[in-house]
């Protein structure tokens, strides 16, 4: 029986179980997952979160259903409800689709699991070779293993390049509402033993100012052809305040992440959830409250995005098309020879 | 016996309460404060915050201790502790020095709470002019009656547009780590009447470019002569988001928040708080934290600074410098004689 993990999912004996990120970082817990409804409540109240890892969970939990149920009117079914539990990472809608145009539902998605494993290794590899030794770094929300499938996007670059021995320093944003970066960020960070530092995402302009901020590696939950993306609510906020202070801001996602259906980012839907949430047991009960989950960052203010491929300048694409769906297994390898240096600088420095 | 009070100050048959503001909104405690000793506990926990009301709590202290132990030598070792309290909002230490400077200290104190109320009075007026019907505007922090003597300065200014029938919408900086925007501005702005919408700080950014933002009034802690001003931790972020924008962003401050002994932000010491306040209950415990409570925002952001003389170039405040210290009484008025044309555009647009 195939056994897989990653630090967020393990599917073991045809059983699949999540770790509740809820509950991190002062508790581990584990929940198994039974059906696709309960990997849909999984999912919405982000129990399972994270671009890469919503897709991969909902592709084992449909494609354990298809394995159980074996009817192809409920299976669809299960796979549309999969695919509307969150409307803005694009991966999920991805890998429903795969799971339910393949004949070996199952396979597909343990074969998810495992490119998703493979692509974060090379986006890890590509992103690490633009840090150098003494960098300071920002990043914004979780986009380390617990995000994924494998090592993370943008936190697996950072602890890549640690593991390479470069000296570096991370600026933890502790991404209100729900503190993703305060809770997992920093916990991820403290496991792998790199040095950093938590700060509230409204002095992050501060430690730029002070030049303690060398490079900005984020995720991204739905990335447009023309090269603009959505990530957590809040990246774009650090991306204007890159521009200004002459920061290299970076992107880091999976081919997975990118909607060859959406021109550009004001196509793609921004999830609002509950006030609850901003309002905490702090603020003022009834006030009315905006709480978007994710903003769109325009291509102007991203130096370079670091895919699965290589490095690559948003308007660069558009020409990666031929990869959108059932890429060759084992695809994954450097688009350009060498393509990091082009990238070293803020387009608009 | 005289009274006077404010929505966080009540000075009464010489005896003074503060409203905990850190209770607030969930709770209206009001506390006597007896000694200096225990005013300067009030300050340091910001259960008696803003730069204005820091300085008309502290003089009211040191006042009513000079008044019973009327020992040089005492009063001037009160007035040192009290004046060391906080280190970054000048008020504070302005107004001990003209308690400590006076022949009647008390007399002296009520007279900076009565010249307070006037000071905000004159910013609301001047700051409301700037403001149009239909304005949306967005706040950062509390700087409104509960940080001052008076109706407040930022949200004094606000409040004022809003009695004077426009119609408004305000967005409310929830303000992190101690969330004075949810707790405090939104109670404030709730009790007005005024129509608002509770943000996380990081979503400002997004507000922004959908075009509800047209104007952005903030406080200050300490101005420098050449116009650069301390404000609470993520006020110089709001400033670089504001000039990306195109939005006009002013700075709200009675003349006892500039000092004239500092050339330029660089020169005004900021405060660091205690790691908890960022890490709560949800974080991961042994993060390593940096915590600054204010951050500098250089002139070049502002569009022009509301003072309770009129509205300002940060370039021109040089030439008030005869204002410094002991301004004639009721000097509060329009410097010029139709100021806010000037101000209308950001100066980045």
């Amino acid at each position: 029986m195939k056994t897989i993990h990653s630090l967020g999912l393990r599917f073991e004996n045809n059983r699949l179980w999540i770790l509740d990120q809820t509950k991190l970082p002062h508790e581990e817990i584990w929940l198994e997952s039974e059906t696709p409804e309960d990997m849909i409540d999984h999912i919405r109240t982000l129990r399972v979160r994270g671009a890469p890892l919503i897709g991969v969970a909902a592709a084992l939990s449909l494609g354990l259903f298809a394995e159980k149920v074996k009817e192809e009117k409920a299976i669809h079914a299960a796979g549309a409800a999969l695919r509307a539990a969150r409307p803005t990472a694009v991966n999920l809608m991805m890998a429903i689709d795969r799971v339910l145009d393949s004949n070996n539902p199952l396979q597909e998605a343990i074969a998810l699991f495992e490119e998703d494993i493979a692509l974060c290794d090379a986006m890890a590899n590509h992103g690490a070779a633009l840090i150098a030794d003494g960098d300071g770094i920002l990043t914004h929300c979780n986009a380390g293993a617990l995000a994924t499938g494998g090592v993370g996007t943008a936190l697996g670059v950072i602890i890549r390049a640690h593991e390479q021995g470069k000296r570096i320093h991370v600026f933890v944003d502790e991404t209100r509402p729900l503190l993703q970066g305060a809770r997992l960020t920093a916990w991820e960070l403290a496991r792998a033993g790199v040095p950093h530092t938590l700060i509230c995402d409204n002095m992050s302009a501060t430690v730029m100012r002070e030049g303690r901020i060398q490079k900005i590696f984020v995720g991204a939950d739905r990335i447009a052809t023309n090269g603009d993306f959505a990530n957590k609510i809040g990246t774009y906020a650090v991306a204007i305040l890159a521009k200004h202070h002459g920061i290299p801001f970076y992107p880091v996602a999976p081919y997975t992440t990118i909607d060859f259906e959406c021109p550009h980012g004001r196509a793609i839907p921004i999830e609002e959830r509950d006030a609850s949430e901003v309002r905490g047991e702090k603020g003022n009960p009834s006030s009315p409250v905006f709480n978007p989950a994710f903003d769109v960052t325009p291509v102007e203010l991203v130096t370079a995005l670091v895919l699965d491929r290589g490095v690559f300048r948003g308007n660069e694409l558009s020409g990666l098309e031929r990869l959108r769906k059932y890429p060759e297994k084992h695809l994954v390898k450097t688009f350009a020879a060498n393509p990091n240096q082009r990238f070293e600088t803020h387009p608009s420095t």
